[in-house]
């Protein structure tokens, strides 16, 4: 049988478990009723300043500790929020993940993490999501997920996704502005001069990596420039390493690159440099997109855009709390732009202003 | 009222909520009793084949939900383990996670996170951790955490630590051999014939730090070397380029330097041959820790000794699992020899095949 000396009321060393000390030990205690160690514990009804501190006081004396589990039975709220995450393996979601956990404690929360391996698919995890009775869902994840969204919606559980929307409006979405990303690389390289342009796409059925490209590609062609090339890179940097190659060996090589994401832009650099012999910036520009802590690193100086993880992450959290409020609430999408951070991957157009400016005035340019 | 919607019956279009067709439908609806649903849901207890089929598909089709909450009440076990990490920041740590919570489901586990900030104490989140009544407790910190392992054995929470042991044998640990890699590092620098060596420290009040430094500086003593250098790295990179830089100012400046972990290495690395012109390994050789995936990237190619997180995490689950089905089960520490990866940013022994081999046979060398 398994946690015996959990449940049989005594320790390995004979002492009496502190666990099994009750509300009703406390109240003798502090000499105070139960109920009233009920309100002092669940924060729920009145206790006078005077009557926590006794109570509080007698808590830590007993070792009482109320269990959140029944807790959560009574007040029909777990105070835990599931975090999916499908791709933990890369840095991004590492950085999202550490946010949402800051917070979503600072709120109260607990987050019970479901990290969904790349193999697996994200919709078959739901189910168990929502048999844990969690208060709220965040998914996270670039992959799709519109299964498991209607799933966390017929369960009554309200759930908002971050890093991508779904074209289903019903659903709360935090985002950044890919579209956005994709149009201002395009005119910041543009505006550098550059005649042949490409792209390092990421993993191929994630919206995040298609919305850059499309941004991207859409604007040189408003502003009349050559169709850009195009490469696979998976978000990793062998692929971007691969895909970067591979562009430097046409005939008419490109002349600048936007990948996907910095990881890729970084194995982009390492193989321009370190296996053709060609110089970045001053034979190709890269621009990346993220805004890695490794992308300021000096063998880099990566010239990338922002992905605005941290505002992502409190405003995932905001619209959640929204929803547990007001479940009626109407689901509301946002995307935030991105700021472009210029360091020296890429050959610099003669107004750097117009670019660095937060935010970048790409609405004002006419479309 | 939060949550209002999840709780009173209907959704807001109407339809009666899935969440509210109880065990008793099902029942109802597969001509079984209640008793047998909770049989084959709670998979205790006899249920034939059919009786299964028969159970899932009308559950299926009513939209039933057994509830892990309610039924960790009956079952006095949550099937939850809490995993509390300080510095999710390190990449180290993301992988130490992202294995931990594969290990965990495999194991029919669901991770509960708490990252605790390096702004705040990590005991004073175990109160918190130990409310939820979870199973079990991993405790992955570097930082000192003795009393949080405390704080769970009086509970009787089952609790393992990772990646850090306590002078307190009363509890389950497991680490990489940090004093073995130390010294490992300090006899593959000797053999390569560096005279001058030099060590960048991580936090100053991590174990895994000072361990690899104890073992590099008495291995380094033992072979009768001069007593190698020391300056502060913080586990950063922009610390091991700052205390790489104070090193190279030196009149008689280091020729090689083994850096407590592989971020610190390259940012040692960057900052020599981006800022002070010297080479990388020809003027000085780094050796760096961890093996993250950063090191093997063409910039820096880096020497370096593996943490081997996967093995911990692997050891981390079926260690708290042997503690979970015995409580009274002796705690065991077990240290997991890292192993030399030899890639091109240090000097090269005239023997490699030694450091090489899998496991380096460093204990037959006299002490």
């Amino acid at each position: 049988m398994k946690n015996k000396a959990r449940f049989n009321g005594k320790a390995a060393n004979g002492r009496l478990k502190r666990k099994h000390v009750t509300s009703y030990d406390v109240a003798a205690a502090a000499g105070v009723s139960q109920s009233a160690v009920s309100r002092v514990f669940s924060e729920r009804g009145y206790a006078s300043q005077a009557m926590r501190a006794r109570v509080h006081e007698a808590a830590q004396k007993l070792g009482f500790k109320p269990n959140a589990i029944a807790r959560s039975l009574i007040t029909r709220r777990s105070q835990i929020i599931a975090v999916v995450i499908a791709d933990l393996q890369y840095s991004f979601y590492l950085s999202i993940l550490h946010r949402l956990c800051h917070e979503l404690r600072s709120g109260g929360y607990q987050a019970l993490l479901f990290s969904v391996p790349s193999s697996e698919d994200i919709d078959d995890f739901m189910p168990d999501v929502i048999a844990y009775q969690v208060d709220g869902v965040i998914l996270a994840s670039s992959r799709l997920a519109s299964r498991s969204a209607r799933l966390c919606r017929d369960a009554g559980v309200p759930v908002v996704l971050i890093n991508r929307y779904l074209s289903d409006t019903a659903f709360s979405a935090i985002s950044a502005d890919n579209l956005y990303a994709g149009r201002l690389a395009a005119d910041f390289l543009l505006a550098g001069g550059h005649e042949r342009l490409a792209f390092i796409s990421g993993l191929e059925d994630t919206s995040t990596s298609a919305d850059r490209e499309r941004g991207f590609f859409e604007r040189v062609k408003h502003l009349g420039g050559r169709r850009p090339l195009r490469r696979k890179g998976n978000f990793t940097y062998d692929g971007g390493s691969a895909a970067a190659l591979d562009l430097m060996r046409l005939d008419r090589r490109p002349d600048a690159i936007f990948c996907a994401s910095d990881i890729m832009a970084m194995g982009a650099m390492d193989a321009i440099r370190y296996e053709t012999g060609l110089r970045v910036p001053e034979d190709v520009s890269i621009v990346g997109f993220n805004d890695a802590a490794e992308a300021a690193w000096k063998g880099f100086e990566l010239t990338t855009i922002t992905s605005s993880a941290e505002e992502m992450s409190r405003r995932a959290v905001g619209m959640l709390e929204e929803l547990m409020e007001d479940p009626e609430r109407s689901p509301t999408r946002e995307f935030i732009k991105g700021r472009l951070v210029i360091r020296k991957s890429a050959r610099l157009p003669a107004d750097t202003a117009l670019f660095s400016a937060d935010p970048y005035a790409l609405e004002s340019i006419p479309e």
